[in-house]
């Protein structure tokens, strides 16, 4: 990874949470943004996770997205010890369907915020457009794809119309 | 306000949640950071939120920060059009204590992130300093506040320790 | 579409929601009420989704039913466009089960209302029935209909009756 | 009450309900709808309850609004014996804080709607309008008042922006 | 069915809560304790309902065990209109998984108990249970066989220790 | 207390519990059905606990209310060493406002029944009218004392309609 | 099973536990540490649970892990007649997915502590984790394995970064 | 402090949760346990929460005892950087009431457990007692104060007996 460009780092604590943040890394694909996938984990690894927050912006990275589940510190613990833009993607993990890595992400004490998306595969794919909209703040060519992607979206809806209609009437 | 200078907005659905938005516009006044406050409301007047979703980024705005309570559509409705970051508060103000409005924060679909905080007054405050870490990406000299932030925070648990054992004792 | 017969418009913020608003469209061909089936996004396409609630009652639309998952501000968003009574479907799409749908559809502000069903098929079929109500007020044929249905779905409960004993006997 | 005047019952299954439920008479009020208090419980008088549902449609009244809490059963109870549109209001009357109530109220099996509405005054006010918005449908100066109700409310955002404006700055 | 035999009378909304309902007839049926299985719904069939609840004591029933779902009314509404004892069984038929039941069953306004079991299968064998323990205050032979019951499910426990252990030490 | 009568009993695990059971004492006393206060804890004093289920049903206790908050095990726990019907009261004693007390109560497994009432004085009201209703099905007397009741409750009804109206309009 | 060694006892109330709690015994036996599995039910067999609970000590159990579902009253039932250190696994066993397990677990009152484990399969490994926590604080030699098995806890997330790394190049 | 005296760390994220965690302090003195309070926070302060969590054990700390509200990391961070027992108490900090501290700190994944508590005073209260029941284990004397405690938790739910009938006869 050239370390001169941009990055969006994509944080997880477990492999076991990559089928969702991979939803993440097809959008920053889908933009050409530079990214990089980080396995680390809050509890497991804590020498690492302090290690990598506290590096991440000399390394150039830019936004830090984390998904985690169950009782979901890694994104409140990254955001501690970086001034990172830090958004967490509570994955869906347990009994409880979510709500706990919901509430373990999003109920941030004053001092450190944590940007938090929706559970699960909305979510992660949320957390890359999020990156990108504070990115293309300061690059037009991203701001670009941005509104183009954000006009393909409002199109689709036009044809999904047509196919439903379709289908209905078959 | 000087439209050449890059702003953020504290958006807000009602007059009776200007009290948790105020810690938004504290932190931001404390780190010297232009700010704007508007009332406009997704459901009572959605044509002026229209309006302001789509003039903001010409407007110089580039962090849109949004409270709201009960079915809470504001930041959403905003977030879907303008691509600038927008950053979701939800307000208690029902008898489900937030939990309506953290929801209609937090699950968006797919394409359209609002990035969530917490609850009320803590929510409001972590709004503006993920604004703030947002927009230090490109201002060292913001960055620098903020990492004198982080540092007093850290002071201030020392001190605090302190002043409780001395409680404790006595 | 007759443009002056009266309908009821199904409309739906994507096309995975249609196997459950099909429950209403098949009650409102039932009983025969004119109505359309409509696909836009509160947050993919907003101005589709304005231009469609404010042109609705002058396309003879009478009552809205509005399907939405996940932070469902679809039927909010269009009720605070029009006059005409807006009924709003939550739809089961998330880890939460339906549950943020709930409360992102029902929990609306004093001044714009949503007439709230159950999450699911159960809510979508009773969509298209109290939409049937409300245009038996002013129609005795559909209210005739009503009424019938109403005592088939008696008469149902005892014929149902016999079966389950049969079935427990045998 | 004139008989041949149409008429919006607002029931209730205690009189402490009625601080609540005080809400949506003051909108019918404002809007000159007739309309009548009714005090029955679907536990305590079922029998009167029953003779309520039965003759509403003869007694002229068009939609009825139902506020109950707990495991408030009287918006269906009512719903399954007309086929007037019928409004129900949950209630915050337990430790539960009204999600008792808005569960009994919204979760209808197939066959009988209720229009559910928010927990507490928010969703008595809105059951009014509501009430109006059907109404309205057949009645063109209650249309009329409506479109200025709506005008009216979007106004006051702009002008409670201004208000808050003058408090921030003094 | 000997009308002069004292009978429990199991009763539920729909046929498809049968299988739950189900385990509460093999319960009676162990403990051969008279009962009849009926289908009435609070909401599709009221009158019927009312027909049942009202004349269940003269038919002698002793006691009423009613299942339901959703916003699950039944057993409330019979309970109104009846003196027996009522027991009520929750049933998981949404997509919020017996929560709903559970509320509308349980959080019933003073004046009118609903002796609430818990949601499911568990629920319907428990009040088949509480029926024959009501049962057993004057009946000296029941007493007997529910007494053997219980020693019987603690010596089961004693018996499946032992299963356990082979099948952990294989 | 005169040992040959029918008596019910009132336990509970705190005496802070008392201002919520009395509500249960005072419908007892209303209709001279005798009964007594107990106080123990199923975690505080197991023997006493376990002394006091076992022995009760020699002591002509007929039916156990018992009322219980946080991690509610009381009832169960009684429930386990008699063969009397046992009806559970959930008390509101912690931050989640009696849902633990309730679930704790409510979702017993399979073979030990606990007839749950309401969290609150709903509850512990109800129920003292569910042991009534067990009662009167062997005493004729007891069984016109609960229609009186019922019907005064109806009819109480209707008086504070009036009452309601009066004060609606002066 | 030699008494003069210091064991863990892993207890739950049902056979359909032990998938779970497997997690427990196989941490146990991979630590080599002295374990014991007891099936008792704190309903189905009270007398059986009292003996253990006051017997674990003088059999020189040290520990007692504790499995159960739905109203999960084994392990403060058991830690009410025991002074050792119980820990409570709540198992998802209703349709309520173990929050029910939960809070009757969590929520013990004041004067009897269960430390409670996670819903599940991690809450029955980290049970075990725990119990070796404590036993460490006198065993040396237990004490190294458990900082060995930290260890190798951190180093298998960064095996596991390179494996998926590989994966998602490949 | 002594540094060779066995020690119990009670830790809390915010000086405003010392009311809470002052119930754990009040129980160890009243056993004449060695202890300290610690302030620091895992987001606010996470070196110095390292340095604790690292340095505790040499310092002869055998047990932690962590009080946190919010998304509560605090205990769960600790456990990860030391192998002593570690005992979470989540505290009732936000609008939603205790839930969200709870989930943060219950719902650890496998690996590194957090012994919790009640939502609390309980909890905090209980915490206390079970660093006693851990540090009994290998104490005679505390161990017997422990029994002592427990015998008059017992004796004091029949005073309060007596005090309740003394209240109700009077």
């Amino acid at each position: 990874m050239n370390k001169n460009i941009d990055m969006v780092s994509i944080v997880m604590g477990s492999d076991s949470d990559y089928p969702i943040m991979d939803e993440a890394v097809k959008i920053l694909k889908s933009f050409s943004v530079a990214h990089e996938v980080v396995l680390t984990s809050a509890h497991r690894s804590p020498a690492r996770t302090s290690d990598f927050a506290q590096q991440a912006a000399e390394r150039n990275v830019k936004v830090i997205i984390v998904g985690a589940g169950a009782a979901a510190h890694l994104a409140g613990v990254i955001a501690s010890q970086t001034t990172l833009p830090v958004i967490g993607v509570p994955i869906d993990a347990t009994a409880l369907h979510g709500l706990d890595a919901l509430l373990s992400t999003v109920q941030m004490p004053g001092g450190i915020p944590v940007a938090t998306m929706a559970i699960g595969k909305a979510g992660a794919k949320n957390a890359a457009l999020l990156a990108i909209r504070i990115l293309s703040l300061t690059d037009a060519d991203l701001q670009q794809k941005l509104c183009a992607y954000i006009d393909t979206m409002s199109q689709e809806v036009e044809k999904k119309q047509e196919d439903l209609l379709k289908k209905i009437r078959s």
